[in-house]
């Protein structure tokens, strides 16, 4: 078998050149004699690795020199500890509630202080990013959390909530590298690399460097301190190195490209081809507002459960796999990220079209 | 230039016939049409790949059904805070201190409750493991800490304490599956992959089910939680999917290789040409208690610093890395985990008696 289009929400598809290279290096890596699973992480040429899958970030997102970029473990959910746990001065933060992962956000924000959930989508199954206009924000939050892309539901924030100058930290696992973003808006972004960067087990964050501190609750774990791994170049005991390894891989990738301009480019032509056809489709049509869907999942659904379940089968039968929705949605989602060729996009409408062809009334 | 023999201590040398089949199957695995890094942890060809690993893991070292086995992420070192804050509940602890990374999860513990040194061979630079006979363990303790295999200094437990029915606690990173254990004999075991099993970034995690408890501070991280990861199979959310697929090759390798017994006698033969060479030569020395060396890390040393460094230096252009020492042992030091080829061995004593020939008395 060929490989096959992979629509998954994550773990998800990676640049096939990636994986080409990965796989001629998995038993010499440039010369070393040996994998980069095999490298003590305080070589020098594991050095050489770290290093340069930093500088590539830091030139694909325009970092600045203020700001820490962090490669850890334990995923977005580990972050959601972290994150009150680091920030945390005044015990107070501001959530808004745009789906179930920014819900465990805020639960999880609830054992460390008093977390305000000061919007939600919850009442149209976070079909939409309420209006940020009149948001009240507390006076003394330590900061704002937002999850920027919505992986179940299918938006995005196109544009931030105006915090007045708190600190913004956005939940970036699904959205990140999609687009060029000015990272001086930010207080602190997270990402887990399993969705638009590399395998799982590695979680990218990059945060302002006055908002790490020191003077922590006593009890807080050595391995859940920005700090301990601020001044260990995230090297405090053993990276999960071979997963930076191939996070810098797609990093060296997406430079190539062009960088994100170029790859913001791209995104919104593969999504307007699947969006301009759902706007026409008698069968089919997206589940969220318009002006809120995500360039990286694209949900949508027809009316019949016995077709959208026909739909998935056959799709899956002809190569184009991982199309359906969560449960809390239903129907389709196409998980169209960076490393989602136009060919699969393009592949998957063409089916889309026969399909309704077939079934449409 | 082809593959070295690898020394390091961790991350370390591999097998390179699990190598070869994760290069084989980066692009497909096994007709998915996708690597395994692309695929989602909830799609059926997943499970099997952590079913099969978990299955293979419990043949190996003959768990008993009673304990649950968990692949995390985090290293030993996110275990220093997991094991008090999961296993405290009188708030007391005895650790034994054989060495800097069983000093650090002491020092770590004392963040949750009353840790107790019950002995240290601090004295003499970790050179031994202190006499079990005679401890006294706080009769309350929730369980008593140890780190098996000393790294950094190449001494080992070649028998166990008797805690008289407190949990024994160990640290096994750098000695897991390299002999046949009685699990039973513990209450945890806990093991960084990258030194014996894998790459670095899974953490496996083995726990009689009687120690997970679920009525933990209410502050503890979610992702620190046993009681989480075991009722959610390792998944609460996205584990380190390739890592423990990487993993997964090992185990079905160690058992293609005969099982444990094969491998500890094969451990056995490899570690006997070292220690000979060095019980019989003038030049160089083991650092350690004959009666408490490591079977995993050979640590020796001449007594010139200069020879010491012309030694690893000559040993590296001949293919032979990462032989240096720790910095607060000095010398040399071999890793010989369970993936260093008994040619690898070889090469290096027939090293050592070369060089030995020209520079010794």
């Amino acid at each position: 078998m060929k490989r096959v289009y992979n629509f998954s929400a994550g773990p998800a598809t990676l640049p096939e050149k990636v994986l080409q290279v990965a796989a001629n290096e998995m038993l010499n890596y440039e010369n070393s004699g040996m994998s980069v699973m095999e490298m003590s992480h305080r070589s020098k040429v594991y050095q050489q690795i770290i290093d340069d899958a930093e500088k590539d970030l830091r030139t694909l997102l325009n970092i600045p020199d203020n700001y820490k970029v962090l490669f850890l473990q334990g995923g977005a959910t580990t972050q959601f500890s972290m994150v009150p746990m680091n920030l945390l001065k005044n015990g107070v933060a501001d959530y808004l509630i745009t789906g179930s992962w920014a819900k465990k956000a805020y639960e999880e924000g609830l054992k460390y202080g008093r977390m305000n959930a000061v919007t939600s989508s919850a009442d149209k199954t976070f079909s939409y990013i309420p209006d940020l206009t009149n948001l009240t924000f507390s006076p003394d939050a330590d900061y704002v959390h937002i999850c920027d892309n919505n992986t179940i539901y299918g938006t995005v924030y196109h544009k931030l909530p105006d915090t007045k100058g708190i600190p913004l930290v956005s939940d970036m696992s699904s959205s990140i590298l999609s687009k060029p973003i000015d990272i001086t808006q930010y207080g602190l972004i997270y990402a887990g690399a399993q969705k638009n960067i590399g395998p799982a087990g590695t979680t990218i964050v990059i945060v302002r460097e006055d908002l790490i501190r020191e003077d922590l609750r006593p009890d807080t774990p050595i391995m859940l301190r920005y700090d301990i791994h601020a001044k260990n170049g995230s090297m405090y005991n053993t990276p999960p190195t071979y997963g930076i390894y191939m996070c810098g891989l797609v990093f060296k990738h997406l430079l190539e490209f062009g960088g994100l301009e170029k790859v913001y480019e791209h995104n919104i032509k593969k999504a307007n081809i699947l969006y301009d056809y759902l706007d026409q489709s008698q069968l089919f049509y997206g589940t969220v507002n318009k002006k809120d869907r995500s360039i990286m999942n694209v949900c949508f659904k027809s009316d019949s459960d016995e077709l959208n379940d026909r739909f998935i089968k056959e799709a899956s039968a002809l190569g184009m796999v991982n199309l359906k929705g969560h449960r809390s949605v239903g129907g389709m989602r196409a998980s169209i990220y960076n490393a989602m060729p136009i060919e699969g996009v393009q592949a998957l409408v063409d089916f889309m079209r026969a399909f309704e062809e077939k079934h449409g009334k």
